[in-house]
């Protein structure tokens, strides 16, 4: 949902308001909103993308499953009342559950590192809180969104962590696409294994294979990914909690970075681990380098994959023609009974995007000075649309095309048995110099390759019969006879 | 808005239903709706980036004056009845004034190269129209989507002209904002005009200036790029209307080109030219490339513009501390006091947005294969939030920084004085070697320029004031004396 | 030719060596060699990419011109001895004639913003000109590379315009390249003016066309682009000659900056103007980022062009088969007889190549920081090198491929009359749901369309011949007869 | 070396010629040139870069690595008689030890996916076996190039595999020179560990650290990246070798693939696997896109490191002047005593040189088509390219920066003790509305904080003392008092 709707909503059902104040001054915010008056300047100061924090919802669960693990480390360690850590706590769990996700109406372009994002989550959860105790809104002497909610805490550790427990929280939704996609590319790869068609590098005819092998090299690559997936994001267990400001710890007990980390392991159910230079920590982007480049990798490939499906499917009758794609929509308005290969389509296009996105995330890496990125919003912003786009993409891919696509099988068999390419096979027996003679007579008159070689006597027909057998020309096999160099 | 809102509310609000079938068979639509069946489909197929056509107007706006157009054309040739014509026309005015812009839900992002929002426009005109007409929606045996508002019309012609004319009507908010950002880089450079400051070269002491020229050369900078940005937008003038499916014209009267693009110009304003080669036209991305290079080629100097606005205000006691950038925001809820240049930074990233998104435009118009680039969508997507984005962030940054910057007019001052580098303004009077032995001293010892100067007797008091008054640094001027090689 | 060569060279042919110094001290040299000591030290610190700025002789004659000006023009202004300036305008008179362009040794890619570059010519022109006035090499009393060569000058202003300069000089081959792939592109067009073929959009068939229709396009692209790439060219002679430093000019005559462009233009032959903002001018890397945009432009396009000449010419069996590409080598050491389109695809890369330099040189353009854009000298190898790859790449493209193409006039007709998409060009006569139906029908069996709707009587014979004649389906044309809606 | 100085070199001593023929016709060599008549004509297509193949020795010893084990196993499999197999693998041996790198001549980016640059080692080491068993180079049907070398293989595997093993032999120096980086970044953490300094976030005055600290993290960053890119490498160790031309092995033994594989683990002394899927495997760019991206991550950090060194060493009196880089060169003309950041100036250039290859290799990557990527010399170059820059930029930065790199320690303690950041370590104290007026206070007069809190009587000088001691400021601490919410 946008800021703009957000507020528009309020204003017509907030009749009152209640005043807050900050380093700046003192602003008016309608009674019933939850986040306070630095939230309202950050939204008025980045009115940029129309999408706000509260868009994805996995980095406002992350931001208040931290939240709620400082709360119970400060508690532990009585930097916090215990009723004050019990109302936040409680107010976190709130948050958790998702039903504030529209409180979260920061721009996620945003300049300050994420500190706008982190106050968003501050004044929501101090503001909840101070319900639950029984106070109004905005009475932050009693828990104030700085003092208690973000105790111990610096925005420099903070929005990094949540990011991270995000995308954690992200990715398995991205792993069940790839691992659908593969499912049905295996599906696929057995359902045409006797599918017979010619390989082709360069786009010229090389030498046959089945259709089968085609999609099984898909599911191969696709296996791979994945499991390259989960390991590059598992890097994002390693969080800089208790760095503070700029990874020395400042303003911490020297207890607390342990205390909260574990508390978070508890809430979030993963095993985080403090990262061993807390420093480097704090405004290293690595890891979410490192997962960018691996969903550009993906979206590459998956990319090529959707380029091979509208070639193959080219046609009906001016293309290859080697196999359909399901119709999902009636394909012009202009070519009667045209269909488009639409779901590919957009597929290659989300790869585009998480290209873009990777680039985007590229040069904010690059501009991080001495002890912060300060880029990190649209670097978060780029990381989730990219997860966001190609969970979706894959899902379609998966279920609306390669589920449906069927074999032009005939016509496959006929293109490699009228090939010229096929004379590589035979080349073993021949040798290079009079299959090369036999190509170009093919290529020069039309002919048929195999009635060539009959008419010339050059082999037996079994010996064709044998050689042109499809899993003999599809796989390595020693060759019946020896005259060769 | 997003595709689920609309159809929730619709949803709620509409318990009956109407059929409509397509190639591809029957569906039910709530009967509330404007859109029809292929953009029901279009809205399953592409779930992918939950921003639809609707969430930029100008687009609906262009697609509703070029249905506009084409109707009236086809009225003049004949080939649309008048009053099927006139209903259509109404239909399209009443989509131009906005009000069914929460009827164009299909994504942004789409496969069919713009079929399924070329089919959301006339689905929605069509049923309009026969509302108008005093019929059912729904009911195409009179007024098709496909014969009626499509006629004349492919969506390889209808949709690429639609996004110029929307690129045409966005472009003049973004140039207002260039334009209000040079205003206010020109206020500050009358305003710091006599505030001397070194220039620094590879970020080493140079020679000096002053602020009022660095902020003139924004402007400077910032005035060319708007030249040449309405220069680029120009170019969209010239559309492929009448090309239909490849840009042969297939299916037009010989005469309709002409006409329908004398009635865009008429409806739109705009001095549209038709394309020279329509084949060319059809597949070509020339002129997005061009304008998404061109917005680059602004982000990036923007960029470094906010990079030096961060640099010249880094401090206020440990950087060089030169302005101070207006405070937006409370700056760090850790560091009491801290401000931070937030404006500047999610101007950055911005850039890097706008970069990303200029690559995603690269891939897909390289993308394109034979008589068409089937990959527009993405085109137009990133071209219109390249637009948006940066359109808001220069907003942002003229009013919210540039506008209230004030300068530390002594510091910069005594930076100069205090300087080494200001040796060079000595140099033609002392010459290299004398200079070079000064300045090292200065270096090693810690001590002033100037001091050194008098104590070695190099040149009188009153030399020293002429070579050292700002005005004589600042610009070129003939040496007082000819000692020299 | 690479540092490491020269080096070895020298040391075969130069027993005696000769003592230098600078601020950091002494060093000895070959005898021989006209650089000097700032140019050793910038051989050792700058061994990256084994590709020094002799290997690009447009810019060291651009360099010096540019020297020659400044020598002409201190001359004028009597800061220069006269003789001196005659020995030194000769020095510069053969580097500019080729002879010293191995003495040019410093790496393209060089921290300093080109002062090694500007120092390795400062060094080679004084050498040379002391030798013609019968001193040694080394004797920098008497000339000095920075007191005499540099006189008035800085690298900053200097290697800028020198940059410029070069461009301009590398241009004009490129425009040849691009002028030669457009006329045999033009020949083709002429030579397939009636070969007709299916049109396809989104590899579907679509709407027939001519073959020369489709290399006309390609003529028109080509066209269009080299006129725009003129106009950014232009560009260029925007220069910041007499800037020095920063752009105040300091240390300059204010007669200076005019004079010497003056000069400039005489050297060069070219209308150079000055740059109205001069601080503007001296970090502004806007004209080149416009060039890398307009080259990546054209690489996108001639990119498209080999997508679809590979397309076009694939198979020769299993393929569209349209087209023949010239065979220039064997295409495969194992399949016999196989021809790749081994010309189009070394084009493909030179554009991924292109636009990877684009994206070096953005990132580099964004780098800049205050007074100075220190990046330059990778903004200079990479538009020298996209203009060097792409010059070879068209026209090895236009020589080596374009001009042997050869169509397959029959293939391509029967998949125009065989095809389903022929439909199109009928349903203006029988309607849509008619044509519909049709189209179903020749997919589902198999069968051709004109047979099916002779079958079922719904054109005449002489209806079809005239609807199918080539000439009216590739351009618009009043239909024959009026019942349509 | 360059394509043109062998030939001229050849020219020049190579009176008599020979003649060669392929499918194309009969070409005339220089007698004493090794390469054959495929490889002449592959240097006349392919003439873009002038950088040839030759020029990356690791590639060409590779390539014979893969020659040498096939002849191997070709030999045991009884598919080559022992003879010529012993001189064949003589000839590679010779090509291994590099003496025959400058008859590697064809352009690096080739069409035809490696077969120029396959037939260019088939006919060097043919030529040299020629000679060895005494015959005339060029006898071809004695020892051929394509029959007899390229036995048993195809352009697809032999060269995907070679340059698999040219990457695995070429980052070992990367390696390296990651590790002395490290080294030296460790070494400075050592010797500043005590130097006290302001750290920054968002270029703002933040809270103290050491500049030890500092280099510590770019010690712990950089050894990550160095495990990181070993892990990648040895993902090069998953080879294709026996799947000849699409992956099916077709005119194999079945135990040739094998056989061959484990020659080239003793011949390279690398522990190679076959990968699972031969058909994903020929077409698969994956790894060399993680190899990539790996780059581009260590380029990135490197680069923002070298951006920090350039921020904090800019000054000498009118910047951060925390640490001093050595000076390497003098750095102006005109500004005497200048001295610039070179080395970090051009290692930041070669990271954008990097990251521009990163996207050439996504773009040939992405157009990958069905069984090939024939884009792979594109990628084969930028990778070999990166290797070498990167190798060559971070020796530089270790030897010629880093290691003398000197501290401004009384400057930068003066900047941390003066600051109004210091307030931030005295906040748990005060807290933080006591906190922030004191820092308002201090930033509007430019009074010392520590002043104005022993004027105002806050905290005592022991009290104080403590609190300010360096070592409680640069990590955690428990407070000494507990009057806090």
């Amino acid at each position: 949902m946008s800021k703009k709707q957000v507020t528009k909503a309020q204003t017509i059902t907030a009749p009152k308001e209640r005043i807050e104040k900050d380093l700046l001054g003192e602003r008016s915010l309608p009674v019933d909103v939850y986040y306070g008056v630095q939230t309202l300047r950050a939204t008025e100061n980045f009115n940029i993308t129309s999408i706000c924090v509260g868009d994805f919802p996995a980095l406002v669960k992350a931001l208040a499953m931290v939240k709620k693990a400082c709360a119970l480390a400060n508690k532990k360690l009585n930097l916090l009342e215990n009723n004050k850590a019990e109302a936040i706590t409680q107010a976190c769990d709130e948050v958790i559950s998702g039903k504030f996700d529209n409180q979260f109406v920061v721009d996620m372009i945003q300049g300050g590192a994420g500190t706008s994002t982190n106050m968003n989550a501050n004044e929501v959860i101090a503001n909840r809180a101070l319900e639950i105790l029984g106070h109004e809104k905005g009475c932050y002497d009693i828990i104030s969104p700085n003092n208690h909610v973000n105790l111990s805490q610096s925005t420099n550790d903070v929005y990094p962590t949540a990011l991270r427990l995000a995308l954690i929280m992200s990715t398995p939704e991205l792993y069940e696409s790839i691992a659908l996609l593969g499912y049905q590319c295996k599906q696929k790869a057995v359902e045409f294994s006797s599918v017979i068609k010619m390989g082709r590098t360069q786009l010229q005819d090389a030498v046959p294979m089945t259709l089968g092998q085609e999609f099984e090299a898909y599911y191969a690559t696709l296996k791979e990914d994945l499991d390259m997936l989960k390991a590059v994001t598992d890097n994002f267990r390693e969080i800089n909690l208790g760095a503070t400001a700029i990874g020395t710890g400042i303003n911490t007990d020297p207890e607390y970075s342990s205390l909260v980390i574990e508390e978070l392991c508890w809430i979030a159910d993963i095993h985080f681990i403090r990262a061993t230079n807390l420093i480097e920590a704090t405004s290293d982007m690595g890891a979410f380098i490192t997962l960018s480049s691996m969903l550009k990798r993906t979206a590459i490939k998956v990319s090529k994959m959707c380029n091979d499906l509208r070639l193959m499917s080219s046609g009906p009758r001016a293309g290859l023609n080697e196999i359909n794609l399901p119709a999902m929509q009636p394909g012009s308005s202009i070519m009667p009974g045209k269909v488009n290969p639409v779901i590919p389509e957009v597929v290659n296009q989300v790869a585009y995007e998480v290209i873009g996105n990777d680039l985007a995330i590229t040069m904010a890496a690059e501009a991080g000075q001495l002890q912060l990125n300060v880029m990190e919003p649209v670097i978060a912003f780029n990381l989730l649309r990219s997860i966001k786009f190609l969970t979706n993409a894959f899902n379609a891919l998966a279920t609306r095309c390669i589920s449906g696509i069927t074999a032009n099988e005939e016509h496959c068999k006929s293109m490699v048995y009228n090939s010229i390419g096929i004379v590589t096979a035979i080349n073993p027996y021949l040798g290079y110099e009079v299959s090369t003679r036999i190509a170009k007579e093919a290529l020069a008159t039309g002919e048929n390759i195999i009635n060539l070689i009959k008419r010339d006597g050059l082999l037996t027909e079994k010996q064709l019969a044998d050689i042109l057998n499809p899993e003999n020309m599809t796989q390595p096999r020693r060759q019946f006879s020896s005259d060769k160099k």
